[in-house]
């Protein structure tokens, strides 16, 4: 830890199958169906729900999305017995109204270190009530703590988007943020000239040009028609419909 | 653009009323709730919906949270006359079966380029129906489109999930990805020598070290006591433990 360098960004597909995401007392089944939604989408399989709502547990698992993985959730009836194969167990909390005896990490940080875990064993990240969040007792199993960082203190997330939100993190591909778009291929010099020939003959024809400037319009037009950085594939399409308006204009 | 360690990294405060979010042809009023709670809780203000399901739209400003946002919320009835005012527009996909003309960016590297044009002028982020997403007509009004990196092409992100991750990559703090976690202040060296010694004390009267062996059993105590890395704030409380128990062993 002493050079966050070292920290990986990225995450294995083998690591992700360590990840255990533990909802504690969740009450809508709505909220359990989006996190085993978001489970999927970010290739996470291992759901452990300790007491939850009968009605909420039963409705998700009906639910369709992620149906597999709903239908292969553990249940436990205590937060240690839900972690209890776990070396490394994280809570997640707004930090509101509660003097915490934990490291609160932000979850940009907190995800490194969970990538780092999931490399050498089971790391379980806990999720509370839609209402009350993690309890006390909940939160004394925790190693540490983390917190997605939003900017208004008295608006709670989501349940749903904020499991969303750290397993999107712990996916996330630091290296992706600085690539390059998809190179597009450009119009050649050729091709970009004879659309600007086109369109200036479109011109005169139409009289838009005034005859005794015409070479200063001429290389307005060109310098315009350069701006527009044509693609190979664009250049063409708009040969296509200049030749067609020159031959009604003529 | 030819420079990516160029785009800015972070987000002011200024630059977050420049996002529109435009939520188009919506039909579940929790996914236009959640998504105007997703913009409460990172900051950005300015929500616009294209012809939403009429019953969506009401029920989804009656409910709570974000409701101010959601009582703001300018209504269009189509994506040209939503987007008018934006110098930028990115519409969100999930690439699915569809022939694509545009240049589609990773969650990742689109953010930093949204981030770059918000500093400049309003940018219009674009979000699609639960069932259909944006059609080719919507799309048509795109300059580029962003997707979020998901694993399985075969189920796509909930609205407001997907809302949700697209603010926080927008939000997000590269920086707080390498910052330390906070200071633990450390137990000073005679605090630490203080508990070895206690508990010394106390494994010799309760029986634990073999008199023949105590010199190394109090080097392998002694060694132990420090890999647990005691806190200022946990030694104190670790001695009263200590001495409790001495005191009943005595």
């Amino acid at each position: 830890m002493s050079n966050p360098g070292l920290l990986p960004w990225d995450i294995g597909d083998d690591d992700r199958s360590n990840l255990r995401v533990v909802m504690v007392a969740t009450r809508n089944p709505l909220n359990l169906g989006a996190s085993a939604r978001a489970m999927a989408n970010f290739g996470f399989t291992r759901l452990r729900v300790v007491s939850p709502y009968d009605v909420a547990f039963r409705e998700a698992r009906s639910a369709v999305g992620a149906a597999p993985l709903l239908r292969a959730a553990e249940e436990f009836g205590s937060v240690a017995d839900a972690v209890g194969d776990c070396r490394l167990v994280v809570g997640t909390t707004s930090v509101r109204n509660r003097e915490l005896q934990h490291s609160v990490r932000r979850l940009e940080y907190g995800a490194r270190l969970i990538r780092r875990a999931l490399a050498s064993g089971p790391v379980a990240l806990l999720f509370g009530s839609e209402k009350y969040g993690l309890s006390n007792d909940d939160l004394s199993h925790c190693h540490w703590l983390m917190r997605i960082p939003t900017v208004s203190a008295d608006l709670s997330m989501n349940l749903g988007q904020a499991v969303a939100l750290c397993l999107y993190e712990l996916a996330r591909d630091a290296k992706a943020a600085a690539a390059r778009p998809e190179k597009v291929r450009a119009a050649s010099a050729a091709e970009t000239e004879q659309v600007t020939a086109l369109l200036l003959d479109a011109l005169q024809r139409s009289g838009y040009v005034n005859p005794r400037i015409a070479t200063s319009t001429e290389e307005k037009v060109r310098r315009l028609v350069r701006r527009l950085n044509l693609s190979a594939r664009d250049a063409p399409v708009l040969l296509g419909m200049l030749r067609q308006i020159l031959w009604k204009l003529e």
